[in-house]
């Protein structure tokens, strides 16, 4: 199945100039969604890792599935607030402005091997606040794990060191 | 496995008065996790349903696992201005004021079964949401499966007419 027929361009979205790509066209449709997961397990089946953390709320869609898919425990990464137990915090910048994730302080323990998820690499910002969360609490990112990369913003340069795996690469069409 | 043990009490979150009821206890122990979908999987077993919708955000960690683990597609419930297509809206009461949840049009054909999942089976606001959106559509609610269901708060009488499924029956604790 090529799984990128089954997303959806959605120009000027959330703002002119914008080609955004929606992946619910993917995810209802039962054949694709599993395979989509079933290709990412496949993708990093090499990978040692003991959990697999994903972010607020697309992460969900992806992270929670592939821990199941993969027989691995998953923890959430949430915007500020959000989580009700002992935090910590990263930062990271949005085009204006920036904003706070937080991961449970019992999440991680020190040494385990995290891999983590996210449906798009755009300009990584998000992906390097997680891997910051892991180092935080003294846990390896093992791997980061996208189901689309945007190939166009270079954000993997922003990953720099990690290993960063994409099931699908995109060039961004002009609006 | 006894999951209700895998799940932690967190008094005054997120206010005063209030025994929180955290899963990412159990989201992160792998043996938990997969345990807690494949009962949930089990118990809706016997019903006939074409797609998956869960609620931003915690309805994604469960919503999305399960239509895996069951074979179906997913679709999200999402925030007002969250999703990139077109939508309909549904309102809910919060404690103080209203919220607004949306799914894509193109989400739910008319005549199709939707199953409904959600982590947490309170006063069953957001759960009558979903099913709200499901028949604007002109979908059929399945059924209403929650993770877990406090009883003493009678959400289920909100729902009255869908058949509701809880994995865990919980009476909230003083605080």
């Amino acid at each position: 199945m090529n799984l990128e027929k089954e997303l959806r361009h959605i120009p000027n979205f959330p703002r002119p100039g914008v080609d955004f790509i929606d992946i619910t066209t993917l995810l209802k449709n039962k054949d694709a969604f599993r395979e989509a997961i079933d290709q990412t397990a496949d993708m990093v089946r090499d990978l040692s890792y003991d959990l697999i953390i994903g972010a607020e709320s697309r992460g969900f869609i992806l992270g929670a599935p592939l821990a199941y898919a993969t027989g691995h425990g998953f923890a959430p990464v949430r915007k500020q607030g959000k989580l009700p137990g002992k935090t910590i915090q990263a930062k990271y910048q949005l085009e204006y402005g920036e904003d706070i994730l937080e991961i449970h302080v019992d999440a991680i323990q020190p040494g385990m091997r995290i891999l983590v998820v996210d449906d798009l690499l755009a300009t990584g910002g998000t992906a390097r606040a997680n891997c910051q969360l892991v180092e935080k609490l003294g846990g390896v990112v093992a791997g980061v794990v996208f189901f689309i990369e945007l190939i166009g913003l270079k954000g993997r340069e922003k990953l720099n060191g990690y290993p960063v795996y994409s099931l699908l690469k995109i060039e961004e069409k002009p609006v």
